[in-house]
């Protein structure tokens, strides 16, 4: 097993923004994460978790220490999945009065509304949610890099004193996710419309292949599998997840619904008046919004294409940017994509504008073959 | 402009199956790819359009010659858009008694019944349909390589004899590309699933961006823009392949809408018996579904996907591929994913089972952070 504190946050190097102990509830994937992102930064880390299995995985690989009766943490983070987020902030906030306590469940209002329900004084409790993940799960698939970069929504109210909230988005900054202050409403608006239905949507979509003829989806391209890829996520989590933002989700999944029918029923008569310019408008909303998705670096800066087909060999990507490197091209994404059937394939390279001329005749210099490239 | 049928069909180096004179009516992407891709293996290519710019452009170009009067030709492919491929069809039809006539529109029914409806006598005509295409259209963006690898469906039926099958098959194959025989309708349901009803998923999800509050999307990440990519299609072409398509789309998008009520019926009694059951099973089907499609090389082989640390400056993707290379490690897939903000980037890295461990310990001894594995 690799060092798993190797890569700390770009915060790393200087003296964390939290301090003393820090308590972490829940050793699974985020909570061991975050405990091996601090303990690199030099802080103690208490972990506590119901498993005494996941409890040592997460001390063995250097997450932090098992929690002591007499510790006395300055901030307790709740990392438990979502059915059990209230109760264990409830226990934290009476066990350590002197402490912020926050949690990282992925929907927000539901654990605040059931404590409030409680009458739990919640003067020192700050809900956040790091938009951090990996496919596996578990104190083993822990990492201490997978927030850097990443925001970090952080849900403080009126009560949320100026120190309990620095203390909460310090970690996330230690960490070196960007802290972005929200309500817990918009929160779980905005993760129900940029990542609940999306994956909702993903699934019912991958969901219409199960008994399609099979020889439908050999004519599957690159589109539908990008549409759909996402639909492999595990099913156990997310159950909780759309359960306890169900409102949301079912609000954005409704509007979708009478878009749907709405587009439907313009193609249900298609050469009725209307009916094209129905097509369209959906067609043109979908460019408009797609546009409004932040890119790399958080901003929404456009890049150029230029396609190289590359034989599938070992080596060849390895040539491919090795000599885009001596031409000082800087790749701002790639994406590859094979031919069925065909031994090669095609390296779809993003990089700004200016670089697709001295990319393409460079490329061709060298004797690759540009496929194609978006300013032909 | 460089050399445009410089990447040939691998059938390239052997004699052409298709000879004598191809006539292709139309010039655009299609089209004028055709005839490059046809030029280059010393095929004889008449090229016709109803616009003398875009002619002079395909000629230009290299995709053949301006077709004559007196050509007589033995195959004529007709490469227009979706609103007038019958009515061109059964113009070639009557011009060349003694030719094999062939389509390469989208959808396959539609301009069928039309040339029934008509009387055309049709025993040779068989439509056929490449899946290939690129995002923007026109002769200028026409490349001879875009069918290989790629399935060019050939719809047969009874009146088809084996002589006139064998030269729209063998196009295909002179083209690189797979034949597969369908029938029109088997043809048209399939794209529906696979790709049209997919592409207005992809606008119906992204089209709610519109509006949203800025600070939702700030929360976005690859899921959610991997699932809309293909939002930013261009709207003109995509109104007339969904009306002409209309039928099989309604078909999927009504099966899609009553998922999507059953799904949302859930939610909006989330602790109601069955409740959970129905969310876990969507996120189930579409495990399944997702899994079903092609893989790269038309098998579904599955890969491992290493996660490797880049740094956003040229040349690190170049030393990461020179370095797999000499490793022998072949990578069978690659998606970078960018930190919003940091000047570094993730690349994760498909390879097969075998070589995770070899790419995993030979990266690290050369000082590479290995971000993640999956099967750590």
């Amino acid at each position: 097993m690799s060092d798993r504190s190797g890569a700390v946050a770009p915060g790393g190097r200087l003296a964390p923004r939290v301090h003393g102990t820090v308590r972490i509830v829940g050793a699974g994937l985020l909570g061991a994460s975050i405990g091996h992102a601090l303990s690199a930064l030099g802080v103690d880390v208490a972990l506590a978790d119901t498993s005494p299995a996941q409890l040592r995985l997460a001390i063995d690989y250097g997450a932090g220490r098992a929690a002591r009766a007499d510790d006395r943490p300055g901030l307790v983070i709740v990392a438990v999945p979502p059915d059990v987020t209230a109760d264990v902030i409830e226990r934290e906030l009476v066990a350590h009065p002197d402490a912020v306590v926050t949690d990282v469940a992925s929907v927000k209002l539901e654990p605040l509304r059931a404590l409030r329900e409680r009458g739990v004084d919640l003067t020192h409790y700050i809900g956040s949610h790091p938009l951090a993940g990996r496919e596996r799960g578990g104190a083993i698939s822990a990492r201490a890099d997978i927030f850097i970069g990443r925001p970090w929504v952080v849900c403080r109210d009126e009560e949320t004193s100026a120190t309990d909230l620095a203390l909460v988005e310090g970690l996330a900054l230690d960490l070196g996710a960007t802290p972005i202050e929200m309500s817990p409403e918009e929160h779980d608006r905005s993760v129900a419309l940029v990542s609940h239905v999306p994956q909702l949507v993903a699934s019912l979509l991958a969901g219409r292949f199960v008994g399609a003829p099979d020889g439908s989806l050999r004519l599957a391209g690159q589109g539908v599998r990008d549409t759909t890829r996402i639909a492999a996520s595990a099913p156990e989590l997310w159950v909780q997840i759309l359960g306890a933002n169900a409102a949301p989700v079912v609000d954005v999944l409704d509007a979708l619904a009478a878009d749907l029918s709405s587009v439907a029923d313009a193609l249900r008569a298609p050469d009725a008046p209307g009916a094209r310019r129905a097509v369209a408008d959906t067609i043109r909303r979908g460019n408009e919004g797609v546009e409004l998705l932040p890119g790399k670096h958080g901003q929404n800066r456009r890049f150029e294409n230029v396609v190289v087909m590359v034989d599938d060999t070992p080596g060849q990507l390895g040539r491919l940017f090795g000599e885009l490197g001596e031409l000082e091209v800087n790749v701002e994404d790639l994406r590859l994509e094979h031919s069925p059937g065909a031994q090669f394939g095609l390296a779809e390279i993003s990089v700004v504008p200016s670089a697709v001329r001295p990319a393409v005749e460079g490329l061709e210099a060298r004797g690759w073959k540009i496929a194609s490239t978006t300013n032909d």
